[in-house]
């Protein structure tokens, strides 16, 4: 596989000539962007156009017209959750569409086609995905998908494993982590939003109050939980793995009962598998306690709350099976050149290496899955998941096991060794 | 701290122009580098010039007039110690240069003083260091140098602390490393000739033959020892933890009683922080195992051999204690943001960590150092220390040694727990 280092030239991010866009602008922009107006049809003024970004950072809008639709994605100067207070360069979508790029490169079938990327916009103009919708919508209505499982799993072992050192040669791979390597503004929220503010007071923090506040100030006095989320942020920030989503949870992901697609990557970095890993798990759990504050009379959610755990494990196992298989099939980087172990010996200590490799993904994992769970609770971004459970006490409950869990993951994340001994934890806080 | 950041940008490094110097043209070079002509006094035909380069890549001149002298290190466009056969990008010098710099802003006095880069001709002018003579040299001779455990481990504490997470911002760091990923070409070399090819037959590997045939062929052959090289491997291509020299041998030290000064820089590469401090460690316990090769009646060397292994130990308790100064003081980084441990649990807890991570440093430096050292022996690149013993039985016995030492280093590097571990262990190599 030979994936092209994207380079870093053309025209300025964001640059003259750069506006959010309204309608009119929209209208204007895709009658002269490459290919879109015929995939729309029609006069731009037939086309209809909803703007319907219900993320944290961009505009979004739809587009259609006579012969089909589109969506337009365009950064916003600024976190649109919180406001112009908080600037946020437009070059994370240059990024979004290296990393879109990338990807489809290795999975085009899990990502969206992208059409065209505006550079002075700020814009990416890519396929419009129906009758899909956000995964965590969803799982909030307790339906399932039969594919997940198995699509991520895919997407995460294809795009992790031939983005690495076990993949790449290491001048390719150098070249594309420097690149990324300049997306330091998006990582920054990371760094801050997931691994420090959750753990300190925060302005920015909120959580169900007073339910959670005993629980938020425990988390702030926990000094083996912030040795330990402080050993996962220095994971975060140095050691470059491979090429992360870098934000892959189930608001991140489309879905229909046949089809599985990867969006947002904005917050791509080179960084550990165990990142974008233990961010989906991290997601599916959220989605799994949440259950018991959806339940109604008509449905307890019980079995609902099994297919969650099925699923997570069914992506472990599938994502193992297929990380291992690109190793012995495509070792194609620098990092364990196969000739090296072509001896029976040899093959056999390879062998258990990558199983130990199995292994200490799985911890990595857990530990950032505890760290992403807990941000979403007592940090700024929360998830509708919970937050659409409008009682506070029944949300809190919710929330008082994921908490209970998650610092678990974090402190314990070397001793579980599978992810059916995290399963068996996850059930039995269930039950509390 | 607030070290630049330096810039890829201006003229390409040896592009139209260069040419290897001649003593001609290196007349005319100095005569209109800025600032040159004044250091050296009189005029360009009254200099002298002498190429001194015994390193394995470059043309060094030291270049000599009435008012004082200079060293120019030109980069050739290949592989000096093979032969154009294998080339070499010209654009190392940039990368020394801009090590050179950094190191700089941080550790003046440990440093070559520059005083001028020219990219053109990828050549830096730089201050003569006299009366120094390589490090590697003197250890050969059997000459103590009192400052130079203190000065390298202030060396390596002040420059592996200031450019990792822990000191330095997360948007400065990664820009930095983004930098030093395009030193792809001379991380190469480091990967294939340390990690790889004395574990395979390669074409340049040589070896004190016969003595030393079962001995390479066991290294071929010992699959733990394989994978723990791998694994060393992998760690220097995926953990960026901070700013290495990558090549801090001791012919990359330049001393006399009272100075000591790091030169060479041009591999430097972001890494784990266990390489630099392994690659200096390697080249002591060479120089240590290679003592016996060089006793005379007049003087066993014994006492020596105390003083290698004197320094070693206090190289690493100075390193340990200075980078444990820096932390509690001048932690500017992203990484164990110092607010988060200001309560007493906190501040114990983080303690704990600190000590942790010295003993992780210490088990990866281990590790690296055993594979710098059976490089040295197996590989393309030896070191005279140990080339110098001309009888190639008494060769054979200290090289014997070294890789017997070296192979524990790498394979048991977690569980020695103390620098004081690892010296009996040499020690009791040593006796056998």
């Amino acid at each position: 596989m030979n994936l092209a280092i994207p380079r870093r030239d053309g025209p300025a991010i964001g640059g003259a000539g750069y506006a959010p866009l309204d309608e009119a602008g929209l209208r204007a922009f895709l009658a002269a962007a490459p290919g879109a107006a015929p995939l729309l049809g029609g006069p731009p003024g037939s086309w209809s156009v909803r703007e319907v970004g219900d993320g944290n950072l961009n505009l979004v809008f739809i587009v259609k017209g006579a012969a089909g639709g589109l969506v337009v994605k365009q950064a916003l100067p600024y976190v649109r959750l919180v406001g112009e207070s908080w600037p946020l360069p437009l070059e994370r979508a240059f990024f979004e569409h290296e990393a879109l790029t990338a990807e489809a490169a290795l999975v085009p079938d899990l990502v969206p086609r992208v059409h065209h990327f505006d550079p002075v916009r700020a814009a990416i103009v890519m396929e419009l995905l129906e009758p899909h919708i956000i995964l965590r919508k969803g799982l909030i209505r307790g339906t399932r998908y039969p594919r997940l499982a198995e699509d991520i799993a895919t997407f995460a072992a294809e795009v992790l494993f031939r983005t690495s050192d076990l993949g790449a040669p290491a001048a390719e791979k150098r070249a594309r982590q420097a690149l990324f390597s300049a997306n330091a503004a998006l990582c920054k929220i990371t760094e801050d939003l997931v691994f420090t503010d959750p753990y300190r007071v925060a302005p920015l923090n909120r959580w169900t109050s007073p339910q959670l506040d005993r629980a938020a100030a425990s988390f702030r006095e926990d000094a083996a939980l912030k040795v330990a989320v402080q050993e996962l942020k220095w994971a975060f920030l140095s050691r470059g793995e491979a090429l992360l989503h870098g934000d892959l949870h189930t608001g991140s992901i489309m879905v229909t009962d046949t089809d599985t697609r990867i969006i947002d990557p904005e917050f791509a970095v080179y960084g550990p598998m165990g990142f974008d890993l233990g961010a989906f798990m991290a997601n599916l759990r959220l989605a799994y306690f949440a259950q018991d504050g959806h339940a109604t009379a008509a449905d307890d959610r019980l079995a609902f709350e099994g297919w969650i755990l099925d699923t997570l494990e069914r992506f472990w196992t599938r994502f193992a099976e297929r990380f291992l298989a690109l190793w012995e099939r495509d070792a194609a980087g620098d990092a364990f050149p196969p000739a090296l172990f072509a001896d029976p010996a040899g093959a056999a200590a390879l062998a258990r290496f990558r199983q130990a490799t199995l292994g200490r993904l799985l911890a990595d994992a857990a530990g950032f899955a505890g760290a992403k769970m807990a941000r979403r609770i007592l940090g700024l971004a929360h998830v509708e998941d919970l937050e659409s459970i409008a009682d506070p006490d029944r949300r809190a409950r919710c929330e008082i096991r994921a908490l209970d869990l998650a610092r678990t993951l974090m402190i314990d994340r070397a001793r579980f060794g599978s992810v059916a001994a995290i399963r068996s934890l996850a059930e039995a806080v269930r039950r509390r």
